[in-house]
């Protein structure tokens, strides 16, 4: 966004400002600019050069008069003029030293290309703390080290400030790449399928500038429609998602769709011997991304296929889609595709039907999918395709065309555009086929309609088009209030630490959950059998536990009973549990027996918090037993959360029927639930001495009746959170 | 295969010939064959005499003089010649007569590409009907109706009896498809990649010649490696898993890839109104592959990336793959889908580790993936490349190259397929990008390397032939001997049938699978109080069910009582369960209570059949309760079944571990329960009368204790079966 548009001076912020320095330069020096064949150094300064770039290229070289005929300056200090923007490509020992001339000098944003930072290892990262230090003093913005450099398209700049061998078309994608190689690739595939990029930048080791950073800018840049970005690590929890979310989902809202690599155990080593950087567990991204409104592709070429989608096409208003095809086969993929990836086959008007019969052979198919049949020509394609795109049933429409011995492919093409536009409808199509349909997939792919080899990926496309959909007209479920104590929870913790205790069970576990308001069973801490026999005469039907900061697992050392009801009953399962624990745990030291009231029936469900370095308390969800130990089927959120996550964290687990009640069970109150996940959200992010929290379980009574907390236990981190 | 191989003859089947009168013609007619341009006897005509034929060809066409210079016929008879082959492209309504000349002139093989038969509906089936007699009748093979013809690039016979709109190259790929319209676009598709084939199918409406035929015919032949197919339906059962499962997996395996279109209801649906045939169930057609050792394709382009892989490379051996790369980033991916598919990074020699170390520089990654880094040149790619190939520990091979600026991409290319052929290990290859890495691409594809615009692709594509080399390298469990009576169970259906049942409660079912062998719990009918008691005292502990034939959900209707043991508790037992059922189900006819000692503790399991037309008896296993109903975690297969399908069918639900003591549970008697799958598929084989059955539950007790059938239903259909 230029500098003297008005209308957006009001909510640049220094953050912007930043970014811009490295993108919208009036000036640029190339430091370590070289005529060197096969040198990045000439690659970065030809590339400048043929770029036409809007402003004065200055190369730095201390040993040659010009660079590709252009005057050339011993150092940055030298040049006797502004410079906004240094490209930095001399060797790693020297970067610092020249930074620290660009920030003498006044410049604003320095892009380093070379590489042998923190990726090397320890004397690499030295290096690169200190590039850092320098570029914090004089408040310059940095892209890199070690990356392939930034390209931005906009014809006010035209700067092309990278090693790329191939510079981009202009279009409306921003790119964003943790993989300076996989930007080469991705650059010569995008040429070949004339699609057009607005910024493009590789982040490298990401001293400074991140993805954070670039994602509030390509957000507020009229050129850049939908983001694509390769990701290999992240290194913002909450924040990240508090503002991409309102990038994805706000006002004036950008799809952002990302590949993720290493996601296997295997992937995330390689990933840590290639960058250096850690590699967070898949849940943790997955719940990033969701959290963020990010789609999540799964490999590259999806990355692409729905990135042209989004870049060239309106959203689709709903789900319904109409595929139009010349052959059944391919009909039958799409169908498939498009049934799984969410999207369901339009059902047409009774005028569409109309048209479609009057206008097509009786041996078509004038239902979803639309068959016009091998040998149709234009005019058949044209009515159907007009036909559906006006039907208010449609929301979006595949268009399949084999060629075959009667087909006029190009002709075909050509329709397709005009009648695209008009209808505000997404158009996606699949010329199957290479050489003979080439002409015409060049065709659709000039006019900006997105073509994909096979049908199938047309669906994909379209259904993460109406994901994205979903996304921006989702609803917002009413806040739930809850009111925890918060000082009487920061005391018993505290307490606990100066105590030296790191594992809390029960006893204190329960008082901490009780001070944020869960639903706890009312329990006592009996030291003797009458004290047991008292607290069973008081409470009722109850179950023992044994307590001992020794002992975790409490039922495997006979540390357990359940249904005491009678004094006598609990005097004698006192002094049992004592004895049978005394046996087979001899060195533990016990404090009492828990004495608690026993939970009314209900579905066990498990709550809990791990917290990891970067990102935050991730907050789990899941029913109990086998369907967390076998099924694995839990939902993971980064907290904090509010209720719509809270929600869909319960209904997203396969086992969801077991609560809801659709087996013929009586429905549990999972509005409780919820409200517990909100009440372990705030507790998560209030008290970062929390480093692990297990509710297990949480016993869900029938709706209205609430839930109890029937076991809990700590992990306190005395290191975190001061 | 030629007809002078001598070593062929003696394996020369009639089903073979039959298939060999389309492919292998000495003589053509085309009846239809026309001038008109766009018509399909121009097509077809012109396919096969520039296709080079190597015999002769009449076209047949009751108006002209000749047809593109050769002299034309009025009819078929008219042919003063032999005649092996003719193609058919008159009106529908014609064909039935010019078959019939063709069986008078004795024609041996039909191509029938006119459409409007089955396909079309009531009217157009009777047609087929016709034609299908006309061809019996005549001992004629018929490819067809509505079909886009085949093609045999045998240079022995050079036939292009279709009209695709461009030939194939030759090669190894055998294509069998379903839709004619698909068939274009693979050929034009394949065109691109320089992807060969060695026959080419559409098979139409499939009247006489199917898949099965077309699949002995291409194992057969000794030009193809790989067969590719697209399947909309299947109509034969277990005769196809038997004969298939040979082909696949027997001496000279051919591996088959396949795409079944119309997996989902709505895709099944399109299905049907395309070419009007029964879409079978998912469950169904996975078995079917799964047992057949077809490796199941997602999607049309997954098809193509698995059988180049599989018509270029030898298999591997094992799962342990090397990667090479130039950037860090597509080598994660490839990582990230290489662990997904099933296969292993493999853990590199000390030596191969050496030599990595010392041609590579320091900053480059020596173990698996290797990066030999952004500006590697052929010496470093060939040094690790030759390194990791002589890798005892490496299976494969995936080579990846993204173009940066000190690529040299062409050269590199030509390192690999001399390296790759001599190892004998599979390389698959990724050069990323499209327009600067065409060359090389071209040069790797004319060179039989299987190319993958993204090395995930690779990834897959490598997994796919690990699964084919674990198939054909499986080990048979020794097969489970059962001795059912046999005799007994018939003369129970029998009198079942006879008394006009159809539905078969507990007691019945009971007796039924007793005389099958399976464990029974030992059971008395009770008509009387006193009866009950008497049974009680003889077996102990029991439990209570009413039995009438108008009662299936027995608990529900107060009709069950558990923990039976004395003889009081019998009779008073008795009395309530006919007082309650009474008040219940007034209307039930009661013809007294089963009383069936209490099974020991176990964990259940149910194992059903239920029959299907076409493909019979679909045998079912799972784990009880919640595991079927809310996770689905059921396997599949089609009866009958040996030991190996009966192992895996338990081991491959989700829910395994509950049954083999993974969970630190006591393991179950898995051994019996094979055994008891084995005898399901004996009875659901031998008996066609047996509709639908459900064992649920069995009882598995602890290894060595065997099982325990605690409940069963059966559904009988009269009409099956004889």
């Amino acid at each position: 966004m230029s500098q003297d548009d008005d209308g957006c001076l009001g909510r640049d912020t220094e953050a912007l400002a930043r970014v811009r320095a490295i993108f919208e330069p009036k000036s640029v020096a190339v430091v370590g600019a070289s005529q060197r064949k096969g040198s990045v150094g000439l690659a970065v300064f030809k590339n400048l050069l043929d770029g036409g770039f809007s402003g004065v290229i200055y190369p730095v070289n201390n040993r040659a008069h010009s660079v590709c005929g252009v005057r050339a300056y011993p150092s940055l200090t030298a040049i006797d003029d502004q410079v906004d923007l240094a490209v930095i490509i001399v060797p790693a020992a020297q970067v610092t030293k020249v930074a620290r001339e660009a920030g003498e000098k006044g410049v604003k944003g320095l892009i380093v290309i070379t590489a042998g930072f923190r990726e090397i290892g320890q004397a690499g990262l030295m290096m690169e703390e200190e590039l850092k230090a320098v570029c914090q003093a004089y408040s310059m913005s940095l892209v890199g080290p070690n990356c392939l450099g930034v390209i931005n398209t906009d014809p006010n700049f035209s700067l092309n400030a990278s090693f790329a061998r191939r510079p981009p078309l202009p279009g409306n994608i921003g790119f964003i790449s943790q993989s300076g190689a996989l930007c080469t690739a991705v650059l010569d595939y995008a040429a070949r399928k004339s699609v057009g990029f607005s910024k493009f930048i590789s982040v490298g080791n990401k001293a400074d500038i991140d993805e954070l950073a670039l994602l509030r800018y390509l957000h507020d840049d009229p050129n850049t429609k939908v983001i694509m970005m390769y990701v290999e690590d992240l290194r913002h929890g909450f924040e990240f998602i508090d503002e991409v979310r309102e990038i994805t989902g706000g006002d004036n809202p950008t799809p952002i769709v990302a590949v993720k690599s290493g996601r296997t155990a295997a992937g995330a080593a390689a990933v840590s011997s290639h960058t250096g950087s850690l590699a967070g567990s898949e849940a943790i991204y997955d719940a990033l991304f969701l959290q963020s409104g990010i789609y999540r592709a799964q490999t590259i070429s999806h990355l692409f296929d729905y990135a042209i989608a989004f870049a060239t096409q309106p959203l689709p208003r709903s789900n319904r889609v109409a595929i139009i095809t010349n052959a059944g086969g391919p009909g039958i993929i799409a169908t498939d595709i498009t049934v799984n990836v969410g999207l369901t086959l339009a059902k047409f008007s009774p005028e569409t039907t109309e048209i479609l019969k009057s206008s097509l052979p009786p041996t078509a198919n004038i239902h979803n999918p639309v068959d016009v049949i091998g040998d149709a020509g234009v005019d058949r394609y044209r009515a159907a395709f007009e036909a559906v795109l006006k039907d208010e049933n449609v929301d979006g429409v595949i268009f399949i065309l084999t060629p075959q011995s009667m087909t006029d492919i190009y002709a075909t093409a050509q329709i397709i555009p005009p009648l695209a536009k008009k209808s505000g409808k997404p158009v996606l199509t699949s010329f199957m086929g290479e050489l003979d349909v080439r002409d015409a997939i060049d065709f659709l792919e000039r006019h900006h309609l997105p073509h994909y080899h096979f049908p199938e990926m047309a669906a994909r496309a379209l259904g993460a088009m109406y994901k994205h959909f979903q996304w921006i007209s989702r609803q917002h479920l009413p806040e739930l209030t809850v009111s925890p104590d918060r000082e009487q929870a920061r005391r018993l913790i505290g307490e606990a630490l100066a105590a030296g205790k790191k594992y809390l069970g029960e006893v204190e576990g329960t008082r901490i959950l009780a001070a944020y308001g869960f639903p706890m069973l009312p329990a006592r801490l009996a030291k003797s059998a009458e004290e047991a026999a008292g607290a069973v005469r008081e409470l009722g039907r109850c179950v023992f536990k044994i307590v001992s900061p020794q002992i975790v697992h409490k039922s495997d050392l006979g540390g357990v009973r359940i249904g005491i009801e009678s004094e006598d009953e609990a005097r004698a399962a006192y002094e049992d549990i004592l004895r049978v624990v005394g046996k087979n745990a001899p060195q533990a030291e016990i404090e009492g027996v828990l004495v608690q009231k026993m939970a009314e029936k209900g579905v066990e469900v498990i709550l809990g918090i791990n917290r990891y370095k970067v990102f935050g308390p991730l907050l789990m969800f899941g029913l109990g037993g086998i369907f967390v130990e076998i099924f694995k089927d839990v939902s993971f959120r980064l907290a904090p959360i509010r209720h719509n996550a809270a929600r869909r964290m319960i209904r997203s687990t396969k086992a969801y029927p077991m609560l809801s009640g659709a087996r013929g069970g009586e429905p549990c109150d999972t509005d409780e639930v919820e409200r517990c996940l909100i009440l372990l959200s705030a507790l998560a992010t209030e008290n970062p001495e929390i480093a692990e929290l297990d509710i297990n379980p949480l016993i869900v009574h029938p709706q209205g009746q609430g839930c109890s907390v029937a076991d809990c236990r700590i992990l306190l981190d005395p290191d975190r959170g001061r």
